[in-house]
C-alpha cells in the first residue's frame, strides 16, 4: 500500500509530526515545509495527500493564521486531535546530565522552562530557530556539554537520549491540531465515530443582537457550541467573522435546519468541516 | 513630578515599551521583566505603578495566559491600544546594506519576514533571544556585517540605523494592550472619551443554549459586544470561560442592568475594567 504524503510545518520531529502519528498512524509519509501557506498550497495542488495543522493553543490562544489559509484553499477538516506539549532535555547518548552546561533550543520551548533554569544555574541558555532543529544540530555535533529541548518524537528520530521528561512550567499545555483533506465537497469514506463536530466560519454586521440572532438558529435546535470566537475583519472595522464550533455533522437533519436558519441571518457562511470528535 | 513605574514583559525596546509610550507619552519609567506573571505580581505588590501587557495579535491571537493572570491578579485594565507590529533592518550607523551578511532578531521575527530573504539570498539568517535584545548586541559588537531585525524604539534607544523599514511580510500585523493598574474597585481618575468599553469574563455549563440565554442579557438593550471568545475550562471539560467586550461603561444604567441579568445565569462572573476605546 502506498503511504499517504502528508504535509507540515517546521522541521521533522515538531509536534505536527507527533499529531500526524495520532491522526495516521505510520501510514503516512510526514512532508516538511517552512510556512504554513506552503502547506496549504501543497495540498491543494496535489503535491500531498493531506495536511497536518495546529490550530489552537491551551496558552497562546487560536491560530488566525490558519483560520485564514482555511477559508483561502479549497481544503476540508476530515479529523482533529490535541497534543499535549512537553518539552524533554534531550542529549548525544553517553552525555551526562552533570556535564551539560548549554542547552538550545527554540525561545518559546527555552521560556516554557523557567523554572527548570532557575534550579540549574551552571545550565546555558542558547536558542536556536526549532525545537526539531536544536535536537538534529545537537546530535550532528555530538558536543560532549550541549543538549537540546525537544519532543519524544525528535528524541527518536535523531537518536538523542532523554535525560529530564517533561521540565515544562505548565503541563496544562495543549495543541490542537487539523487533519485536512483537498477539497471541501469530495466524498470521504466517513469513520464511524459517537459524537461529530463541525467547525464553520460566518461573518454579521455588528448591529447590537446581530450574534444572538445568529446563535438562535443553534439554540432554538438544542444544537451544542463547543467552540465561539469573534474576529475584526481586515479592512472592515465594523463586521466580524465568527467562528463557532458545534456537536453535530453538517448532515444531521437539525444541523441543516440550523445552517439554512444561520445563511438568511449571516452576510457569508461556511462550513470547514464535519469530523469524529477528538480526544 | 514622579514618574510613574510600568511594568512590561521583555528586553527594553520591545512593542510593549512602545504600547507603554503611546498609552503614557514619555511619563511613565518603563521595568522591563522576563515573564508575564512577575509583571502582574510587582504590580500587585505596589513594585510598580502601572502594566503594559498584550492581550491579543491579529495573527496569533488572544494570549490566554494574560487573561488568566488578569482573573488571579488583584488588577484592572483602564486604557487600551493597538501597536503595528513593523519589521526594521537595523545597523550600527557606518554599516552598509550591501555589506549586511547576517541577521539576527527572535525566530517569529525572522519567520515574518520571509519575503525580505528570500530576495536577499546572501544574507543569513540567526535566531536570537529577542527583537531587542538582538539590536542591543549588534550595536554592542559593531560587526562590519551584522544586522539585526527590531523595531523603531529598540532602534532609537541602541543608536542603531534603520537601513529598511517594514520588511515584514504582512502589514496587518497588530497586537493590542492593555494598561493595568492596581485593584479592580479602585476610583481612578475617569478621562472623557467619546467611546468606552468593557471587558469581562463568566463561566456557564455547557447545556445546549447556555450561551444564548447568557448573550440575551446584552441582545435584549441594545448594547453592541465588540469581542466574544469561549476557552474550555482547565480540568473541568465540560464548563466554558468566555471573554466578552461590549461598548459602554460599568455604571451605564443599561450595562449595570445586563450585568444584573448575566450573573443570574452565570456560574461566575468579573468585569475586568472598563476603558475609552483605543485606536
Amino acid at each position: 500500500m502506498k503511504k499517504q504524503r502528508v504535509g507540515i510545518q517546521g522541521e521533522l520531529g515538531a509536534f505536527s509530526q507527533e499529531a500526524a502519528r495520532q491522526l495516521l498512524g505510520n501510514r503516512a509519509e510526514v512532508i516538511p515545509y517552512q510556512r504554513f501557506e506552503e502547506v496549504f498550497r501543497a495540498l491543494e495542488r496535489g503535491k500531498t495527500d493531506a495536511a497536518v495543522i495546529p490550530i489552537e493553543n491551551t496558552l497562546a490562544g487560536s491560530i488566525h493564521e490558519n483560520y485564514d489559509h482555511l477559508l483561502n484553499f479549497d481544503v476540508g477538516i476530515v479529523a482533529e486531535t490535541s497534543v499535549r506539549i512537553v518539552h524533554n532535555l534531550i542529549a548525544p547518548p553517553g552525555v551526562k546530565f552533570g556535564d551539560i552546561r548549554k542547552v538550545y533550543s527554540h525561545p518559546v520551548a527555552l521560556s516554557q522552562c523557567l523554572r527548570f533554569f532557575a534550579s540549574n544555574p551552571k545550565i546555558e541558555r542558547t536558542s536556536f530557530y526549532d525545537t526539531a532543529g536544536a535536537v538534529k544540530m545537537v546530535m550532528a555535533e555530538q558536543a560532549p556539554d550541549a543538549a537540546a529541548i525537544g519532543s519524544q518524537v525528535a528524541a527518536a528520530l535523531y537518536g538523542g537520549k532523554i535525560l529530564r521528561r517533561s521540565i515544562e512550567d505548565d503541563r496544562h499545555n495543549f495543541t490542537r491540531f487539523f487533519l485536512l483533506c483537498r477539497g471541501r465537497h469530495t466524498k470521504k469514506p466517513q469513520p464511524k465515530a459517537r459524537q461529530w463536530k463541525t467547525t464553520l466560519v460566518f461573518t454579521t454586521r455588528n448591529t447590537p443582537g446581530a450574534l444572538f440572532r445568529a446563535l438562535s438558529a443553534f439554540a432554538l435546535r438544542d444544537i451544542s457550541l463547543t467552540k465561539i470566537e469573534s474576529r475584526p475583519l481586515r479592512g472592515k472595522p465594523w463586521e466580524y467573522l465568527f467562528y463557532v464550533e458545534l456537536l453535530g455533522r453538517e448532515d444531521d437533519a437539525s444541523v441543516q435546519n440550523a445552517l439554512r436558519h444561520l445563511a438568511e441571518l449571516a452576510d457569508f457562511l461556511r462550513v470547514l468541516g464535519s469530523y469524529p470528535k477528538g480526544g
